[in-house]
């Protein structure tokens, strides 16, 4: 089993454990990524980005990614697939010779 | 190479063929996931869970993924090991016997 | 003074009697307002609409518009005429023929 | 009629002629709310605040506060009551000889 079968099969079971998989439908889920992505990013809320707590950072983008993984659990998503292939696309969208050394968005390049 | 180690490897390679690692501080990955995670709840908004549209999803959530990925990378953290370490504290907060089948926060039930 | 601007005045000698006003930059203040939002939202979460706490959703929505009302502020904005014009802009990219009784977006319809 | 009824009086005519009261539940206003809130914030991603485009800002500011007088209408909260009521619940949190030119928490003051 790979790493993140490996992470999926934990979340299962803890989630079959708690009996809990009767709320985790895609809106509430979709809603439990938002609001822990916001709490990951009010660790940088009034601070410079070397200010904030290493910990904090630690403890908040491991829900974002537990919360995500379920989701792609819920939908029978793979994981490495979906990643891989929006990569492929982004690079379609910014190719190098275009994008290099820019911030902007894809339609303003 | 395991599975993540892969995709962290593409991500990487993406970035420093566009020079955009300079843009890549903590504090704009952290915007950076909280506006995809955001778009990924517009696929719901309106809507019933099941009506939302699964290509939508499917895209919003490997952006979700690819920036929390690259979060991870900036700060040095093993994704294997804070999301294992972060289940097993759930399973502090939560135990078994009073959570089953409740959808209460730990410091409610 | 009308009502926006007595709210206005009572924020700006808030934040003046403690200093505060250094913190608040726009970006910042963009960051307090999209975590607010997701802690509004969070009284929704695993719920349906009628269970929501409404003492909870009191209180996370006047911190939405607290922010919401210093942003406008601070980039000299005009909420009355701001947000009038918003909603003439979407009287025109909804017009009640297509939009009567639909839920999709302007670019759908 | 003063400015904050007025402006709930044109959203309250805008939703009823596309009959749209029946979409707007508390819990998908809120996600509303956050995906505005998100947009908002992307004026900002990978930039200084000084960078963003004032004219997006002003288009999502709109949205936010929008979606926000809509929230309060739905659940008859007067705006002004709450907001006030939350300034001074704040200025006992953060009390001006402690908080004087500090950025931190009110329980880490």
């Amino acid at each position: 089993m790979n790493d993140i079968e490996t992470i999926q099969a934990e979340l299962r079971k803890f989630n079959q454990e708690r009996d809990w998989d009767q709320f985790h439908n895609g809106k509430d889920l979709a809603i439990g990524i938002a609001t822990e992505a916001a709490e990951l990013l009010e660790a940088f809320l009034w601070k410079r980005a070397e200010d904030a707590s290493i910990d904090k950072i630690r403890e908040e983008l491991a829900d974002v990614l537990n919360y995500a993984f379920q989701m792609a659990d819920r939908y029978n998503l793979d994981i490495k697939e979906i990643m891989l292939e929006k990569i492929r696309k982004n690079a379609e969208k910014y190719p190098v010779e275009k994008a290099k050394g820019s911030a902007k968005k894809y339609n303003e390049i």
